[in-house]
């Protein structure tokens, strides 16, 4: 069986930042070949390792202080038919290795930058920039402060083609020069785009060591944090929802999702969610933390129901027998009938309490065990974890000028 | 100069309510004639008098307990040219009593069955059905029952044409049979027209005596109403403004209209107002009253301020200009620049103190001294006018089955 190394990613062409310790060999087996013999390569070359699974599994190990991973692929001729979505890795490296000679430090220097501002990394948790896209683009612009003048111009829907490609709906469509129905940045989200884009602007206004390397964010103590949230006078609720032991990249859009769900059951209620955020902690056991914070937390024992309009006979009679001793009502506002009736949940909190395992908090985090935080009890259980979390949430801010 | 007297309104045609104590005479002087002879006329038929004013000076004097209303107007030939709006009323009268013979009685029931509904009244604080309005009805429809049958399928828009005319959109349409640019059900609004309705329909599914004659209501002790707004759980704020001594027709708009806008100052600062009603007391002095009951009233000290899409670089370097130390931020959310900035009133009762004068209340409200009670202030002084209006507000119900 003939299989081939082949080195890929940012080692495979001088493009690595200082302090990655990734090195990643792509193992590739004949296109009617079988990945469980390079799987079985991966092993042999490295005794010590530990198997890990993206949508194949590959050897993951550490060698003299590296991070190396070695992943089964097929050898496929045309990038747009790939079988494994692995495969196109090695046409990326080949694409970016040949036109990159001489703009590798340009390279750096934006991948830098965007790690600064906290733009880069294409996982589903940051939603920012991938190393190729970072690549893809100094090709395209030719140098670090090109890519920054151009972005600074950049608008929803911006179209960068390095080939003629499909035609595909995004913040920002880099179509694949490798295959041509794929975007490079699909998984930049738009706020990460204009992250970006706010702080190029600000460097080319006024250069500064800093966007590279910005100074590590003091965490707030248990006390500031007090103060901080009494000052916004707000009220917050934290979910701590139990999840199973997988990788960000599955967790983080369940997450989300259960954050907009949660957020749509309180504000149909009445309630009114300020702002949230998902963060989750891996220790012994994997939870993920859905902080509310309510302008908006407690409303008074009426509400008002809006009926049918006046002239659908059939729908007002219905209306009238479901509501019979309403505590207002009914009368006629705007041509509806209305009625004044009971809220169920007076306080946002206990309407969680009562409601928030009746919706749909996504395939993984359903089943978990959810416990409600209040305010206080959030305050009185401030460990480093959720210190680290309400000081990003508390001081959330972009470079912008 | 030849004036004529002509008996006008329901004493001309047998179909005045019982209680009613009102005679309409009209003094026409020529087209080309002066209405000040009229006006001397009336003076002279009524010498203890009392001169009132609408379009033009009346007389107005109590005869033998009657309410007598001595009225000049120009004997014009064509109604749809005339010159003072009460020119049109001795054509409606002509018009009515060629047609009404017969049917006096249905004209009678169907106007006690609007007033016992509470939609009998084309004024504008009422904004319900004339007695002129009524009576084409049954001239129309033929008879009271029909009447309420007809309306029982009434819909927005509805139109009815006693003879051809105008395009007119209104809940409610009923050309003019003597001016056909004119709808006689102009001053009738969309939710009294449904009250109407919705009362039609269950007196024809269960007819009684309490559709012409309700019980009369009971109004609320100050202890009663204060036990109801608190089982109501919600926040009331009271506007009292000193206003003019003019007619409701001139007053109740105005009032109206200030209500809408305080109601929109109060939510677009984030308060949410769930009713709101106002009331005219006048005693040795004209009051207008504003209530408002609240269900949002008290808000955090932090509010978000959304600012210009990221990708507008000129409005990003304004708004931050102008927003140098926010509470949180500048974050990016759904593409848009975001502060978290300090509330200016974190209490509906301060903002009203504070902005209620700086908004426009209307011609003859907005240089009335204004007076803001809070729920308290309210409940310590319930007078009676108080007592009622809080009892209709309430009680509010309509007749809907």
């Amino acid at each position: 069986m003939a299989c081939r190394g082949i080195l890929v990613g940012s080692a495979a062409r001088n493009t690595w930042l200082s302090g990655d310790r990734d090195i990643d060999i792509f193992i590739a087996v004949p296109e009617d070949g079988n990945l469980g013999d390079a799987l079985e390569i991966a092993r042999e070359i490295a005794p010590v390792h530990e198997e890990r699974y993206a949508e194949h599994a590959y050897v993951h190990a550490r060698i003299d202080g590296f991070d190396v991973d070695l992943v089964p692929c097929y050898d496929v001729r045309d990038p747009s038919k790939i079988k494994s979505a692995v495969d196109r890795t090695p046409f990326h490296s080949r694409y970016v290795s040949e036109r990159i000679r001489g703009l590798e430090d340009e390279v750096l220097l934006l991948k830098q930058f965007m790690k600064g501002v906290g733009v880069y990394g294409s996982d589903l948790r940051t939603g920012g920039f991938s190393g190729y896209l970072a690549e893809l683009l100094v090709i395209r612009y030719g140098s670090f402060l090109r890519v920054l003048e151009g972005a600074s111009s950049w608008r929803p829907g911006t179209r960068i083609n390095l080939a003629p490609g499909a035609n595909i709906m995004a913040p920002l469509v880099v179509i694949d020069p490798v295959d041509p129905k794929r975007n490079v940045a699909a998984a930049l989200t738009l706020d990460r785009m204009f992250q970006f884009v706010a702080a190029a602007r600000c460097f080319l206004r006024s250069p500064d060591i800093s966007f590279f390397f910005p100074l590590e964010a003091h965490t707030m103590s248990p006390d500031e944090i007090r103060a901080e949230i009494e000052r916004r006078g707000t009220e917050f609720i934290l979910l701590e929802i139990d999840a199973p032991d997988m990788v960000d990249d599955v967790l983080y859009p369940q997450m989300r999702k259960a954050e907009a769900s949660i957020k749509n059951l309180l504000e149909r209620e009445g309630f009114q969610v300020l702002r949230s955020d998902v963060d989750l902690v891996r220790g012994e056991d994997v939870r993920a933390r859905l902080l509310f914070e309510l302008s908006i937390w407690e409303l008074p024992s009426v509400r008002i129901h809006i009926g049918p309009p006046v002239w659908e006979a059939d729908h007002v009679s219905r209306f009238v027998k479901g509501h019979t001793s309403p505590l207002s009502g009914p009368y006629i506002d705007n041509g509806r009938l209305v009625v004044e009736i009971p809220r169920r949940y007076r306080k946002a909190v206990d309407l969680l309490e009562g409601e928030v395992h009746k919706i749909s908090l996504g395939k993984h985090l359903s089943s978990g065990r959810i416990r409600t935080l209040s305010k206080r009890e959030i305050l009185e259980g401030v460990d480093e974890s959720l210190a680290e979390f309400l000081t990003a949430y508390l001081n959330k801010r972009v470079r912008v000028c």
